[in-house]
């Protein structure tokens, strides 16, 4: 890329997973043009709850760019109501993982159509579109991949740990079960072997919960090396420690360093480009890193963040 | 019996599928220990949607037993919202088979219950204990049976029919899908062979759509001859047509005459006593039929058809 201007300068593809991640894909949207803009979220997050199969991740991505996330909690639907919920645990059901009235319609319609072996792909196409989602929300791919977390209270199925346990137990491993039968999904495919393909994103999601598991799915990191296009990734690491999340408890738990090198080298020669924020200005020794407002309070924040990721992409490809 | 008292005379099992026969075992329950009560339910209507596993005569007669039925709709729960249908609606999913938010919760307790292999009969125990109901409702079998409805529109799975199509389409034949390999449940056996079983009831259901599922299952025929107490059903219709419901049309359909020897004829030697509404005396020339007042309208009206229920089983017994 020979343009100095960020915006309609090629297409644009981001990995992310669920809240911090879909922050910067949200601001993404206002400055790339939405044909030109997919967005790959993390799948591995994925279970089925009560029959359902719910995506968290996916889920919300799609509330989030669509503006029916809940602001207060970063997942689930915002005006939501709770007596489903209620009405499980007065029959004596599993009340630890909170599905709203509203935010069930979207795992019971897909999964309806994955019983009809739908693709996920193809379903989550449809619900962004009917949320009137323009760019292209894909998940990483249409096979399955769970994360599995592997702590000192045994191995637990991603949202086990997650969400029952709230973090709780002591993480040995992660591992990412069906990854090495999974294929990038044939649209993932696509968006990487675009001939316009102008920048590689890697939100500020979990490196280890969100973008791992992605990465995982045989194929990934062969198609993100292949590409022309710089890979820009934004450090979930603000001021030495994570944002929001297990992240700084984890990478403590896997004898990482809480630093921005540690991220980079998680990252094994993939990310050309590492956006860290300005209050690590003095830490920031490596080349590959160069400094951007990466904290997001405002949708200001989040879209002038997605400008400095674009910025640093056309500067990495002059 | 030699008892002339219709009360605590012994154990008593009742079959039903969901709106009308749910009146009738509601009445029984006022009238007849809990003790020695068991309803048995077709589960020919069951299906998945949404992948949750649904069980509406099950659910109905749970409702009704438990006072949360809608007495409005004949089905559902009283108070009910509805905002994940509206939003399955807005996302562009199947709205024909109306969940509200509070029914909902029944069948995802159920669905993730049968999903770790727990049993039909088990989770209904369970789900009865936590509404409160002491009788024993029992689904009739706890593997998988369903009834599928031969039309001139095609073949339709029961709620395709009776929902969908509104029981629009011609039936030309019904059948029970998985019926020769299925089992009557435990429970149910041991009610029909209980040593103090002092009445077997067929309720006013469809005896179509709702007893004969329950009677395709191998086995069950034969425990209700072997058994020594009299069988009384409750005719379904009332001043020559149903009080509710397909069975007319279906019975139209299927050239049977709407009358109470049809009805008698159709249960093939397996009903002593055929109760016939007060209003349809005139036509009662059969001996096995008894002069009930068969129209439920108030709980007053579910109670005292559950004492002729019993009167008439008594005198059978004489």
């Amino acid at each position: 890329m020979s343009s100095g201007h960020p915006h309609a300068s090629g297409s644009v593809v981001a990995f992310c997973g669920g809240i911090g991640g879909a922050k910067l894909a949200l601001g993404l949207t206002h400055v790339v043009p939405a044909d030109k803009l997919t967005i790959v979220v993390n799948t591995g997050d994925d279970f089925r709850h009560f029959g359902l199969h719910v995506s968290p991740d996916v889920d919300t991505v799609l509330y989030t760019l669509s503006g029916r996330a809940n602001p207060e909690t970063g997942w689930g639907r915002a005006g939501e109501s709770w007596r489903f919920m209620e009405t499980v645990g007065d029959l004596g059901g599993e009340t630890w993982f909170a599905l709203g009235d509203t935010d069930l319609a979207l795992h019971a319609v897909r999964t309806a159509r994955l019983d009809k072996d739908d693709t996920l792909t193809a379903i989550t196409r449809d619900l962004a579109a009917a949320m009137g989602i323009e760019a292209a929300v894909l998940p990483a791919t249409d096979h399955r991949l769970a994360t599995v977390v592997e702590t000192d209270a045994g191995v637990l199925p991603f949202q086990r740990y997650f969400v029952e346990r709230k973090c709780a137990p002591v993480v040995r491993a992660i591992r990412f079960d069906g990854a090495d039968t999974a294929l990038p999904g044939e649209r993932v495919q696509a968006a990487l072997t675009a001939p316009d393909l102008s920048a590689i994103v890697i939100c500020p999601s979990n490196p280890y919960l969100s973008i791992d598991p992605i990465l995982a799915i045989p194929g990934m990191r062969g198609l993100i090396e292949a590409a022309a296009a710089p890979v820009v990734a934004v450090s979930p690491l603000v001021g030495g420690t994570a944002v929001k999340g297990p992240l700084a408890k984890i990478m403590g738990e896997l004898d990482r360093s809480l630093t921005h090198a540690s991220v980079l080298d998680h990252y094994d020669g993939l990310v050309g480009t590492l956006l860290v924020d300005r209050m690590d200005a003095p830490g920031t020794a490596d080349r590959r890193m160069r400094i951007a407002p990466t904290l997001m309070t405002s949708l200001a924040d989040r879209i002038a963040l997605a400008r400095c990721v674009l910025e640093a992409a056309a500067e990495a490809s002059q």
